[in-house]
């Protein structure tokens, strides 16, 4: 009996899982990160909370073969090299994680994963997404991350920079996006979009629930949308549009069986983004793709990542 | 030694290649085919061209091992069938075209494969995109078609409804598509569009060579744009935007490291196209997807549907 460890690199924590062959969780620890902290303490935070999780799982007879980690940014997982990972600072450019956390802990194999990557390759294997063939996951939160798999595979491109699902095209003239382009998924339906959004539209006509907030969050827009503001709620459905729109190309490029909708904002407003998401999505599609395929919350929430990610190592 | 037979089944006509098991052409014919004609005498058609290649190949001593069809419709190449083929008429929703064939050619296995597919699959092969691991391909013709291959793989999603490449989206509020959605590459970046947008541009100003024409085809477009024709560049330019946009999307999905134009406007007009595509994909798209990407024309030309249809039997 083995075991593995997931880490998942988040902007504000480290949230480490041990699970056993099957990706059942064992044991889970956390970890406050801070941007500000630079990349030496953010190495050593990781090596230190995996070897917390590998000692915990050495008492339980089940040393652990490894540890994965899920990283906020496009990263090519044969070199272990990370491009960027803008939300931890502008430290992080073609920055070398697997190589400086092999370092860090010599006695454990290291293998590193976009978290988007591994959030799908967690869902697909005990999660929402079990034994799928064919499927994408959308995380909806700070950005919007994207993971997919194809005929069987996880797709990551030619040097790991594919399934950047945030950055399809809505709108070719569209509000500048961080990837240099213009008008992409990330710029309607994040949670940073969806605040801006509302901001927007309070600019225009300052009235309903949000209007008494200073600066209302995505979380505030979709408490307020639940309680019928229909400010709030035209800004979900201009989210949701977006997101079928997009996932319209998507599906004409993939044609998968399950499309998953996870992240911070996605899942809290899963509910609410549907109906809109749906009715664009097959306004736009060929019935071929669009019949036989499901749209549904992820399963595993925040874990996804880091069982996903410590399935890399099994 | 042996051999395979590859049909690829055109809107005028259907070429078959006899090749050998490195995907060399041993020989080649042709056979008009007419959407009026109907499915009995196109399947007939089909089976005869295979037997006269049959003949060839055990002639001199190359039995071969089967025929492959690539054919002009999303289709299950599973289940061999056919979800439409709208070039050749309506006769053809959900037909079971292996099934057809295997009854009409007992003596021979049947693959099907979508003919964009079995294009890449000839560029993979034989031709511009050999040993690629993670490329895809762009036909602009009659309609814009796609093929990819991912990790590797033929990516062709859950129903054989993926690689819709034509069908990525653009203009959110463009021109009604055939697909049931608006503002698809394919309304701005196919021989067709190209002659529609022509013709609204000579009708917003009747001015330059293309102005003596009663309907400029997609090849005058080409012809007056290398003579210089400003209509006719400005023309080609929205479909060279329109084709980096989509691009800038698709890179984003799947981060290949070539992209493969074809098809007979696109092969013929790609000098032309490629400035604009490529300057209109960079400014699109993240350093890490950009970067070791290469645009070129599919090498194949329209032989790629039948030799990749052979491999499909080897």
């Amino acid at each position: 009996m083995s075991s593995a460890i997931g880490i998942d690199l988040g902007g504000t924590k480290l949230l480490g899982i041990l699970v056993d062959e099957r990706g059942s969780p064992l044991a889970r620890r956390e970890r406050p990160t801070c941007a500000c902290d630079g990349p030496d303490v953010l190495v050593g935070s990781i090596a230190a909370l995996a070897r917390e999780l590998a000692e915990e799982a050495r008492a339980a007879g089940r040393p652990p073969r490894g540890v994965g980690v899920g990283a906020p940014g496009p990263l090519d997982p044969r070199t272990g090299v990370v491009y960027a990972m803008p939300n931890l600072g502008e430290d992080y450019v073609r920055f070398p994680l697997r190589e400086r956390l092999t370092r860090a802990l010599p006695e454990l194999p290291v293998a590193v994963e976009n978290d988007a990557n591994a959030a799908i390759q967690g869902e697909v294997w005990t999660g929402a997404a079990k034994g799928c063939e064919d499927a994408i996951l959308l995380t909806l939160g700070t950005g919007v991350g994207g993971g997919i798999v194809a005929a069987g595979r996880m797709i990551r491109g030619a040097r790991g920079a594919g399934a950047e699902l945030g950055h399809v095209i809505v709108e070719p003239d569209g509000p500048p996006c961080g990837c240099g382009g213009r008008g992409c998924l990330e710029q309607y339906a994040s949670g940073t979009a969806i605040a801006r959004l509302a901001a927007e539209a309070l600019a225009r006509r300052r009235e309903g629930a949000l209007a008494q907030l200073a600066a209302p969050s995505a979380q505030d827009v979709v408490r307020a949308a639940r309680a019928g503001d229909e400010l709030a709620l035209a800004v979900i459905d201009r989210g949701a549009r977006a997101l079928g729109t997009a996932l319209a190309s998507i599906v004409h490029v993939l044609n998968p069986e399950l499309v998953l909708i996870g992240g911070g904002f996605g899942s809290a407003a899963w509910d609410l983004l549907e109906p809109s998401t749906a009715a664009e999505m097959k306004s736009r599609t060929f019935v071929a793709s669009w019949e036989g395929l499901k749209l549904a919350r992820a399963a595993l929430g925040s874990d996804a990542g880091a069982i996903g990610a410590a399935r890399s190592v099994i």
